[in-house]
């Protein structure tokens, strides 16, 4: 098949009778798949739950001299912040190990720069005339809906193969009412991108006109490789302290996608005067996290070694299903030119760039036939894509015969849609 | 021993001479004994270990038809909802099962009053020019810190033996700035008061000025009797709702003092509507709580009876150390009238009104000696007791032994200290 573009009317015409038939087909059979979020699945589950769950014995809840069950402890177990500090290559004293899952900690910095102030806020946000945020995008979505739920007003910073504009950005943070930024610097949601050195040193050297501006460092995919080795990454506290930026910079990651999503831990590092700052304000909060959870943490992952070799076997269960992926992309619609997508090494997502115009449209044609994916437009502020372009695509949850029809669906419905687009 | 009033001063004098050997004696032994906070003794602890732990097989992670280790129910496992809702005698459908612990819950909801404001808020409170709460007192120290965070003016309601003063109260919320109350209504901390019938039908049916004025119920003792079988106690949301202020009430309760502290499961009881508005709030915040957590309580707690028949266990541990507090103060100090205290049968307190003055000074001495205790001031808003007298002790933590020694050094200061008040 020749790119669509090149199709004579008539040609168009006939590629469209013949993919709405397959199209149809598929509509009747009565699937029913979701796609929508970067859920692991059940074999994924499955590699942790035969220990994770009976991991402490009777009488073992000791630790570091500490009776795990009991109040205390607020910043975490000193042993599952020396495993995170390795994970993420920071200080021990950098982190602060709190609920289940890092999209709290994050909500719960902004909510509290609004309450109260950061380290360096002149007043709480919510006494602001106007606060901004940068927002690289494509991106997470989740990140988009804190500023929108804080009514802060999001400004798209355009992504390149290397991470955010930089050039953008450091234009953008001379303003005073920019207040943060949103990253995830490796294999970023959706596009799988690493940043690229020169952006992270330029990220850590920011000079923004807003004391209190936030970096906010979502490393949710810090060891999530499913192709190849462990790529190691440099500890931005560190890059940002020796540009004189040391309380600009908060770092998140969890065990959501090495253990469980949801009854994994939450992690939160930062300098050690942002965390003095914080535990202030969090005693008001609560008496402490889970330490039982922690504990557990600390007993299955212990080192960063076993951690990476855990993640192997999280990589092995993924590599089919990124391929599967990938493989259906390039055999299906690579020779009609009418998308371009990413080709991550980790993380949970494949960034389909369709033709603009049809994201919305291509997404709404798999909700017919049964194949949930999330909304077009999401990967942007206010949910809105100004090409109308960009598809996340989530293959973590299906079983890999279930994403392979999943995906024949979706390059029929990309075809449908390119071929509407182009005219019928 | 006569009344310390009636003394001569030569007598006075006598006996501050002994007493303070006795004391000093205390000084050399080097105690290290802490009864700040209701915190669990390790017995409590070991009641559930056992099998807490270890109640979930591989292979048994399906709950409600739910596989609890992977993202998703934001408002809890359905069987969490309908265990809370037993115990509490609301419907499962007015229960959010959230995090490890209530305080946190009370904490978030108060934030995001502010941030966001409640269901019928005329706007988030953050933008009012002064917000007032309700603060029954002695109460709980984190409840109050809780409004000192947010700069909230706390109005202070004197507590009777029924509960908080209601002709204050209903006084008080005709200020439309009054938004709202703290109660801890069955075993109130500290004082051990279980709220007369005719004190909660007078705060279900307040007509507050503010139309987001907040009930916030924290039922942290529900079922924490140590003395005599459980007490039923009436639903606050049906009470509320019948007096058509079914969205003013927020229930808190948590499984902290029935399985762990800090690894617990916490909920808030709330009418349906004020679920679906929180809700909304919430899912910018959090894809999900611990479900692995939730789905251990379950299995443990199974219903209302089986509860019930672990917190006889709890009471089997707590009476001898309530009992062992109350006869060393009957004993040491009702002969001398120089002080009264409470005798509640559930809940975590003894709650101490020393002779007015002489509070601050005691827990002083008894930190001298190496016994630390709630600070004197700390039941009161802003740490302040405007008598000086109220002191909170709390006896779970140390074994019986310890407890006895403990409350020997308490008797000698507040002899002493009431002796240094009287005058010597």
């Amino acid at each position: 098949m020749k790119p669509y573009a090149l199709l004579t009317t008539e040609e168009r015409r006939a590629e469209y009778a013949a993919v709405l038939e397959k199209y149809e087909a598929y509509c009747t059979e009565g699937l029913s798949l979701n796609m929508a979020r970067g859920k692991p699945g059940k074999e994924q589950l499955d590699l942790v739950s035969e220990t994770l769950s009976n991991l402490i014995d009777y009488g073992d809840y000791i630790c570091d001299g500490i009776d795990v069950r009991n109040y205390g402890e607020l910043s975490g177990l000193p042993s599952a912040k020396k495993l995170f500090a390795e994970l993420l290559g920071t200080q021990p004293e950098e982190i602060f190990v709190a609920g289940n899952a890092s999209l709290q900690l994050m909500y719960d910095l902004i909510s509290k720069a609004h309450t109260h102030g950061l380290l360096h806020s002149e007043r709480p946000w919510c006494k602001e005339e106007t606060v901004k945020f940068l927002c690289p995008a494509p991106g997470y979505d989740r990140h988009f809906k804190i500023c929108q739920t804080f009514q802060m007003q999001m400004i798209t910073v355009p992504m390149t193969e290397d991470g955010p504009d930089m050039d953008f950005v450091e234009e953008a943070v001379k303003d005073p009412c920019v207040k943060g930024i949103w990253c995830v610097p490796k294999y970023s949601n959706p596009d799988g991108i690493i940043y690229a050195d020169r952006v992270i040193d330029r990220l850590a050297a920011l000079k923004p006109a807003a004391p209190d501006f936030a970096l906010m460092w979502d490393n949710a995919y810090c060891v999530h490789e499913f192709e190849g080795d462990f790529v190691p990454f440099r500890d931005i506290l560190t890059l940002c302290r020796e540009c004189g930026n040391a309380d600009m910079v908060y770092e998140f990651a969890s065990t959501s996608k090495i253990t469980y999503p949801g009854a994994g831990v939450g992690v939160l590092a930062a300098s050690v005067a942002n965390q003095r700052y914080l535990s202030t304000l969090v005693s008001f909060q609560t008496i402490g996290f889970d330490k039982i959870n922690q504990l557990r943490h600390v007993k299955l992952l212990k080192d960063k070694e076993q951690t990476l070799a855990l993640m192997k076997r999280h990589a092995e269960i993924l590599q089919p299903k990124f391929h599967a992926v990938l493989e259906s992309l390039k055999n299906e619609i690579k020779p009609l030119n009418i998308a371009h997508w990413t080709e991550p090494k980790g993380g949970y997502f494949v960034s389909v760039h369709a033709m603009p115009g049809t994201a919305k449209r291509t997404v709404q044609l798999m909700k017919q036939a049964g194949v949930i994916l999330t909304d077009a437009g999401a990967t942007y502020p206010y949910g809105n894509d100004p090409k109308d372009s960009n598809i996340r695509i989530a293959p973590t949850l299906p079983p890999v015969g279930e994403l392979r029809t999943a995906m024949a669906i979706f390059c029929t419905c990309l075809k449908l849609s390119a071929l509407e687009a182009l005219g019928i």
